[in-house]
């Protein structure tokens, strides 16, 4: 998935030290040539090992000593530094586009399901009929979050710590701001010290959280997705064949294994990211461990977890009789009942409440759908409950037309008046907020690329002028 | 340490309820009045429950059952999410003003230590010689960066799932806004099913994170304390008593057991962190688990870390003379001695790094400190390396005096030239930019407080208004 | 829960320590009586510290400085390494006899439920239909494990440290098995540098594992009991009413609230096993970090979430027709079909898979349960399946009558013929088997416990010889 | 390091499942012949995949449709958890050798050091001297817990679920028995449900648990490692180069990199292990997920952190003097002053103690090593304590001879009289029972590999004998 290796980033950072050598005089116009050609032709070879002790005998090979004063002021330290922030920075930025993508799914599924209805769970119970396009916009809300955590820490990563050497510096005055910008890096890692041994850890601890809160986020939409597998007949199923997979025993089998590559993808990456803190935790500075892959190697499992999602988004259709009727064969329309008859009578909540419960148990206990309620039965009841708790008699005070109103999740849904809420017409509004704010954040990730490709087109623009010197 | 327990904020959820319906004309004035006393009443109870189910029964015992009327819109799902953000808000605030205490001990220490010289270590062994100051600015400049996410978040975290009941909102035209504002939130979070059941979850995950980044920096400064106590005559002190324990067995014993009692703290903070996330993990949407105390668990903790890091900083002396004399023990100067052999004799550094490298061999197998070394020795091992690596005869071409020279430490530390370097010159420039953020930072918070202490005015003048009001 | 605190544990090594020193020359009669009726009288003390340089001046203010005689040959860190034993011992036979309750309620209901009928899942839709009992012999088998897992750790943890010192025991012959024998523990443990400094490391990790993986079990049973909630007819029900918790909102909602308290302390109890780890990760030898609460703590949960777990089965009641009906109206019994098609008719199974397949395909799609299956429509669906694979004009092969007893649930059942499987019968024979297992751990528990009464009583007889003794 | 591969295993169990059905009489000598040679041949495929949806088609194409009929009973959810546990005991077996040769090698280094003299730390600073031989073998004896849990372990991993099909066995007649010990298995796994869907998930665990409680022990021997080397003179040395690496910048360095390696190794290892919890965590059963690789990776990475170490112990040497002239150069033998004046003067330990700890203040303001002390100085310091402490004056009751005697480490380790203790001849002891229970351990794991090699012999002439068959 990503195709600058160590070995490339290093090669880059070479020809940044070679540019900004040679504009400080650290080294004559002759090595400048010599190394450049050098590392042009190094970058295409096809043996790349990551360690510079491995790396630095193939320049010199070509150039002979003189190739390792480029490595000036700089150690093996700053660079492993600043590889690991290079590769975090692609992984990053990946990240950054899929959970575009992701983002978009949703939203595409939310407005094409803006007033679907389908049971939603509280407890583990169904709770409320609710619009299938809000809750999907409340997915796509919370990954939304993991996006602009990403915005937030970008100016914390793509900071450089080069230059810094072991951790003091050195005598050499070396340019690292030339440097940093060379790389595309927004600006220094003030402190050295900080910024070749204490900054990896925080920033590396940082890069595995994003991915691993995202994960989170994941898990609860696989989870919930998962559920609605259970039941005999899935309001929410996945089409394409590539999400499904056959028993070899069982043929009434239409295994969702989407969902547990998904999981199990989002459990790795939360693992992932408890490891990049397990590395570092107790270790002194100035080591390495906590300079090593776990945080970029989190990063591109976090993406393999996107791109699953996404494909698990782009082939789920909806059945939505299935939806219906499953709401229309459980009594989560009763908060509704309970609330209308409050307004209505003026009769504390608490009594309503007491009535809609007890039509609920009366309704399970004889396995009657709230659409097959006996109306006589339900007025009854009330007076039943209306003489037990407020010692009055008391009659029914709705029709059986209004009765069988309040039980319909469809005049539910459309009564839903608060702010956020079901209502197809709310939900309309918050595609449009999501929207827009998906398209800010498409623009933010766009600056950034522009930015980066500007600073590529500089480096290979001023590296070139070396190549081009003459003698 | 946290004065506003669950039941306080219940308390003034019930106060924001009572005021937002009453002004949305959702209750009757005789109903606000006798809702108001109820809860004036119940705020300084001695049965501080933090079920709203065991709450409520209290106001209503005052009330009657009409006093359930500002719970309409609501339900203990969003009660849970609200109550969960505030307690997070008010921890992460002191974490807040405790990073600001810790960076500030670390400046003032940097500070005092500009030019105090002391080893520093890469891979475990004395790399360089450096000044405290530099380092210790460069511990500051990391926990700055925790500060700078709890900035970032905290806009994330202040706002409110309050109204949106269960995760649909309700027939009632509740203004979540008010009741944001009169709880000191910012916004709302917009779509009701997240603000209710998926905010919670990344939100919860990155309070824990940050807490874990957080602790992860102070560990490493810890263990490089620790490691420093190792050694005969350490350079870095406790001063306190309370900071060191005896032994009751070993006579010579001072242990350093305040770090034990951070470093532990730090472990289970990143510890506290993993279980926030495992609450989380693989569970639907619509639980309570992760509304529940984990991630303000953690953060506690993690105020105490930082009120132990502090007492450390506090009671941090330093023998000077201890650093200076460990350095000069090793032979950390050589680098620069290659260094300057380059300059001075344009001898590549593949061949000065040789000759100084076999001069510590031969240092350490005769145990002569860098100053002990016999000059003349010197001069002939340098004619035996350049003989055997260039096949010349080579004069060696530095006077005892600047051979020595190069050796010193103090020559050394002074030397160094990069940007964000160990200089004196530069470690101060580098307090000056500390200090610098560290007093915007310092704004924010007052800033951030001042807004809560202006909400709350609102909320207390708005209640009261209504306590004032005639039947 | 746990009666015996830090502070009895140190009164109790305290009284071992005295009846050695005693029988060892080390201290006099006078100096023996003196202090036992000291600790006989701190015993029952109001005050109770943990930290032994606490309670030592309690102990001297008693005795006079002679009373630091029975300290010799001991340190803080060997008392702390012990107590930290003897807390997880006390509360890992508090878990061991726990899992034993739990196994005894999984095998009462598998028991009643031999032959009750239940569907099943895997990859989270249905599989086959299954005997309950199946099911819940097989949870109970997994917890078994967890039994056996500490029958296996027991003899490592109940060993003791005691005499080690600081890590390198003392010029003072102190007899180390005697001390191990008074305290209840089988053995020394050999090395003192082991015993005091390292061992704790691992032992506290062995705990916490077998805990973390206790949890992971009891997750999975939670969320397979969670998931049977979704359904408008569960048919594992909840009857006790502390495990379920109505909706101040919803009317409908019997919240099986107990199913979250057990699953959020599950997660809490593998979060609590990585701060174990964590707390001893990357720490030298020589330090407390790792010898303090955490793995005791992570027990105490795990106790708590099994006494959660035990409440839930024994309120947990099955709703048989409900199970049942869940079978019928899914096409579970389809692989029992295909093979039955092929021992009638030597057709291999990939065909008679196919042609079950197809028919399940066209049931759904048609809305038919499997018994509304039309005959005719099944035998044309086969002779289409059959031609198009095998290019022959085939006869179905089966009756109507036989068609429909392969797709019968209770038929199905019945007919497994695996050692260990589903079978009524064979659900007999392994709750013989897990019976008389859970005996033989029942008698294990009782053996050791009745081993520690007895270490006990000598402790007691050997320190009353001592208060009894004249002067 | 592995060379049996998942597509291995599943040939191997192709194999036993022909057998078994053929004796079975489930399948036709003819199906039974062209099966096998089938099977012969796919075994040295260069495509190896792992799905058996895959493989099952390498399998028919050579066979026809009738080859499927020795998947008869079987599911892939059985043949998933079978390999699963096959792939874990490769790997659980060669970490359980990698343990004996890791013990062999502490003892080896123990064995050559039993009176060699080294500083030991507890909090952090210098304890008491102890040898270098007690030390070793307290790491083993860590390490060797290890051992122990694997051969704990192993009969609860060793067990078949083959057999259990999807999770309630199957209409066919399989021997699961026979199966299980051709696959080299000691029993099948009882309750099908449990077989297959259960138990993988705490064995899962188990192992990964095993390999994260030997990297924390490994962990705090390279930390200790660690330490020594941040001392101008290691006492403990890596003399081999690969164990080290040079730095390009800076000439002194001889980096200890291989302890970066392994610790960072440990680090992952138990981070692994937290993944195969999460995988696990709040999954259902019936899934797939904890039946992945997680496990047996944790194993892998264990094996490699093992060859890390062990090549660590190999180039390990030691320098006597550097550890003598560090224990010399501070006041860690003053404990064994104070109880040495205890035994002379039957002043209270306390006095005594306080005494020596007045010394130590003394003897480090004059920078003083413990042998440099004027005795005339040491002799009126104690005349100082008695006086202010008992109020009685008090005559040093020392000679010089006397005093210094007991500032001599050598004298000091000798004098250790504790079972366990670091006493050279105690360290003899403790070798020679260590060895003891290496030799048992190494008796235990050869005796397992016969029984498997003995199992795969059967498995391979059942096997062959079909293949010679005639038709």
């Amino acid at each position: 998935m990503f195709k600058n290796d160590t070995f490339y980033w290093i090669n880059q950072i070479e020809k940044a030290s070679t540019v900004m050598t040679y504009k400080e005089n650290i080294i004559t116009k002759e090595i400048a040539i010599k190394v450049s050609k050098a590392i042009e032709q190094l970058a295409t070879s096809e043996i790349r090992p990551t360690d510079y002790l491995d790396i630095q005998p193939m320049l010199l090979k070509l150039t002979g000593p003189k190739g390792s004063m480029i490595h000036v002021g700089r150690s093996r330290q700053d660079l492993l530094a600043t590889v690991y922030r290079l590769l975090i920075r692609d992984r990053i930025l990946e990240l950054f586009k899929l959970t575009l993508e992701t983002r978009s799914l949703f939203l595409g599924i939310a407005k094409k399901h803006v007033d679907t209805i389908v049971p939603s769970y509280t407890n583990g119970v169904q709770a409320q009929p609710v619009t299938l396009g809000h809750l999907f916009v409340g997915y796509e809300n919370s990954i939304a979050r993991t996006t602009k955590r990403i915005v937030d820490f970008f100016p914390r990563l793509n900071c450089s710590p080069l230059g810094g050497a072991a951790l003091a510096t050195s005598s050499f005055s070396i340019n690292r701001k030339k440097l940093a910008s060379l790389l595309g890096f927004d600006s220094c890692i003030d402190n050295a010290f900080d910024a070749v041994q204490l900054s990896g850890i925080d920033s590396g601890a940082e890069t595995s959280s994003i991915a691993s809160i995202l994960a989170l986020s994941v898990g609860t939409f696989i989870q919930d997705l998962h559920i609605n597998f259970h039941h005999i007949r899935p309001w929410m199923l996945l089409s394409s064949s590539s999400l499904k997979s056959p028993s070899t025993l069982m043929p009434q089998k239409r295994n969702p294994v989407a969902l547990n590559r998904a999981r199990l993808l989002a459990s790795e990456v939360i693992g992932d990211a408890v490891r990049t803190s397990l590395a570092a935790h107790n270790v002194n500075s100035g080591l390495t461990d906590y300079k090593r892959a776990e945080a970029s190697d989190t990063l591109e499992r976090a993406c393999n977890m996107l791109i699953e999602l996404n494909e698990i988004l782009r082939g789920l259709t909806v059945d939505k009789e299935a939806g219906l009727d499953q709401v229309n064969a459980d009594y989560s329309m009763t908060s509704e009942l309970a609330s209308a008859l409050q307004r209505e009578t003026n009769i504390p909540f608490k009594i309503t409440h007491s009535f809609s419960s007890s039509l609920v148990t009366f309704g399970r206990t004889n396995r009657f759908k709230p659409s097959e309620l006996p109306f006589n039965e339900v007025c009854s009841l009330y007076k039943d409950v209306c003489l037990k708790e407020l010692g009055i008699e008391h009659k029914f005070p709705l029709s059986e037309k209004e009765f069988f109103k309040y039980l319909d999740p469809i005049y539910m849904v459309n009564s839903y008046a608060g702010y956020g809420g079901s209502k197809p017409s709310e939900v309309l509004s918050m595609l449009y907020r999501s929207n827009n704010e998906l398209e800010t954040h498409t623009a933010q990730l766009e600056k950034i690329n522009n930015r980066l490709a500007n600073y590529k087109s500089i480096l290979n623009k001023e590296f070139s002028d070396i190549l081009d010197l003459r003698h």
